[in-house]
């Protein structure tokens, strides 16, 4: 029977001790100032136990990370009429993202790079009637958690500096793969990622994409095709150009942001949640990788 | 229960009336005069119960498929030296993937992608004393079947008009990723691609991946991890730039070959091998990859 | 003795039964409706005669022939500093301009290009006072003929259109290549080439570049060597992907427009300039290319 | 009056006392040990004077300049035919040759990039009866002096170590863009670049290009219109991804070779050789391209 309360804490005390714990990313300047010795992990079974440690329960800025809900939310609403405006491949490209946008006419390669991110934006953006509320909702209620917010210094600071996604949303406008103004839909986008939740939300929220699509309060949020499906493109895309590495060192769906957090899931068994702002070279939190690669080495619990 | 026999058979059928059922690769001239016509379908269980349907037990030419087995020897041999000279990431091109090697320095993205098979290749003929026949034997010995053989028309087919490997080969040789000569690597590397096999004979072969490494005869061929890790490197990178279709419409690591076979795998419970020569646009059997999405959106038994 | 006028009326008269007039570039509204029929060409020497043919005193966008100008303009005002924000080389890029900058880390291939031609109105943007009525007064001056206007409908619609430009600004703007703000910069580039001349006065205007730098007014406009360099870059850059297509065919530096209009010159001797407004695939006016091609063969006046 | 002697001696002391004399290229192992205080410098006027200063009667190996020769030779057996197979753009690449020519399925950009030159090769190859002998009469004809030969050893060396070349010429012949077997081609290309001539043979040999197709014996060798299509794509392609540099620092129609060999001409004027075997990082002649910068700035000579 394994400890999980002692694999997490175990897992802790090393990160807490590890001599090199990344950079933390300056791109976004409201970001740039969180230390990088916070260090939290939670786990959350399927039959309902949990256990954590070190900083699980502090809020940091979720990210890329909401790239997943903002797909889980756009395909309950308009299904797999998504697939008309992206691929599902991974991009196998850390440095010409806008590269792949123009030799493939402005379809993007998956709904985790940040042009397809913005593709979703726009989709939520068309089809929700209040966006940024209505998105918010769709967290809260996915967490059972109403505290869950935005954080509106974040969301402004990319607006004012987040030029490469001003240029991947007017190359996407200028194949006619924006219906909304660009603007209006970065405004969106930004708001999106600057959610701020802890581990232990986190781990909460992704529970019903670990339970083929229902959420912890018994709420269908999608058919199990579709909780499939997301993990599928989690384990192709969801690290950017380490996407094969992680599958590789960990062997389980997830997702990583900016904001150094991490999720994975193994399906019908548990989600687990890590966070440390510090990042490696290609930009996913440096102990959350070790971390996970750890817990998965420990429990040999994986997909593979 | 599953009645897995009449799942198999009316996949089967399926297939047999399909209008469409793709092109056969006519680059190989060998293989250019393959019937259409042929489908087989085999699944074999861990509790060790086998299903079939179709052509079975005709034997093809395995193709790419043989770049697992090929990279299952070469860790057996050289263990994790391997990531020295190729890398783990999903290349996400169809068009040019002389391009990228070029770009990387002559590191292959991963073991699938030809050039990585031909640095595996040209590993394993630093490694094996009679390459050919060592690696012979070590794919009956994973079958316990001595009748599996090379087919040497296709062979020297792939000889005489492989010219992008021997680019590959070149390229690989300009940035030193080849210990052996151009030639030798490649004659290794077209013998072992010429294996032939049944989709049954696939089926057995491949059960040590989905068994942690031990093979059907109880012999440990691999680590663990290694096991694993090879299945995640089949589902990242498995089918070029058709993987992220195929984890995200089948949910299992598996390998394609241009001959129009299939294998696939889903840990700790079963393998199955499909083969039909007509492949789609990426290059994958068409057939094949609909039979497989048809079995696990039946069976409902993926990874995810 | 070469009679111009009668080679001038004859390449005119082949134009205007030319079966084939290539596409009305229809990306910038405002020009989409420009009859295919319009044809000017219009010579002027060196020893101040000049001839026509066809509409050569009818005003049209000359577009991208603009960048010359502001090329111009930059380098009288910061001189060399220029070539620390962008290359003098070749794109040989049709298909992925963004591309090349994304690798490149924001440097333009040169100041024909797009992003090469948006930093160039970024630096006359930070260097002139009045930047948008300064440059109209140099282009004035230069063709000692105030009636050059700028198109304000044509700027406008750009403005609103020109998601690609704001795509590349923003890149740039990634990379710190660019001073002011996104759209302040672009507001001056759709204004610069929203500029309307007549082939009459773009061989006026072009003469100091044949000129070593000297204008009409006998005014030094650029050094013998700057006005020597630009001609430079039109040869190896004036023409997109066609650059050296139009050095083979007619060996003449030159530029071209969307507008469908080309100037060219041969130094010491003679400026030239077309209009013609539907393009070929390559996005150069088709008959102004042939009818450049059709008077260097006919005089056997080229650099080479 | 210039005093071209003077000017020359001049450009030699300089060159003598530079204290950066570039890197000798070391991918050709017989080439490694040339030393690079090697200088000279070679003028020959139309008019028939000529002036050389430093090591201008000492043979180098001319590689990539016998491109130009090659294809002057196609041209005369098979004229426009040539441009099925191949383009007249520069690549703008340095660093992905092999991509380009994958994406554009086996056509060149030009033929002075290896993929181009070695398409010359097969043409010659497939239309010469004794291509090795025919093609150094030709050289020497072309001179008007029998002495010339090949460094049998600097090909061998090639033979044995130009993986490169080997690669692009299996691309090339994957798309069916060569007509012999690869390592025929390969024997015939590696054979011409290794072509040994000093800088006054090859001012004499360039006549013909600066004197519309007439060579020094007055014997036709190319039509007027073709020796200017060939210094068109001198100019821009004539020097790897620096083409736009020498353009704007020169001015003049030219070639370079890794030997440290360059050769330009001003058409009706004069031919001008250099050699100095340090090489800048673009792989053309360091010193080289500095004297005759130098020399177009003293004489205010080239052709724009």
């Amino acid at each position: 029977m394994l400890d999980f309360q002692a694999i997490l804490e175990s897992i802790q005390k090393n990160a807490t001790e590890a001599p090199d714990k990344g950079a933390v990313a300056t791109y976004i300047p409201e970001l740039a100032h969180i230390s990088k010795d916070n260090f939290g992990i939670h786990l959350r079974t399927s039959d309902g136990k949990s256990y954590g440690a070190g900083d699980f329960n502090k809020p940091f800025s979720i990210q890329s990370i909401s790239k997943v809900l903002a797909l889980s939310k756009a395909m309950s609403l308009i299904g797999e009429n998504i697939w008309k405006r992206m691929d599902v491949e991974p991009s196998g490209h850390p440095f010409n993202q806008l590269a792949l946008l123009e030799i493939e006419n402005g379809i993007p390669r998956n709904p985790f790079i940040n042009s397809g991110a913005i593709v979703i934006a726009d989709i939520l953006l068309s089809n929700l009637e209040n966006p940024k509320e209505d998105f918010l909702n769709y967290v809260r209620d996915l967490t059972n958690d109403q505290t869950i917010e935005y954080n509106q210094a974040v969301a402004d600071s990319e607006k004012r500096t987040g030029f490469k996604n001003y240029a991947a949303a007017n190359l996407l406008k200028s194949f006619k793969n924006l219906d909304n103004p660009v603007n209006d839909v970065l405004d969106f986008y930004f708001q999106q990622c600057s959610l701020e939740m802890t581990c232990s939300q986190l781990t909460k929220t992704f529970s019903f994409l670990a339970n083929k699509g229902t959420c912890m309060l018994d709420k269908v949020r999608l058919t199990e095709t579709q909780a499939k499906r997301i993990n599928a493109i989690m384990l192709t895309c969801g690290f950017y150009d380490e996407a094969g590495e992680f599958a590789f060192e960990v062997g389980l769906p997830g997702k990583s942001g900016v904001g150094g957090g991490i999720v994975a899931l193994l399906p019908d068994n548990f989600t687990i949640a890590t966070w440390s702002p510090g990042l490696n070279k290609k930009g996913n939190s440096k102990l959350g990788m070790l971390a996970l690669e750890a817990f998965t080495t420990k429990t040999k619990l994986s997909i593979f």
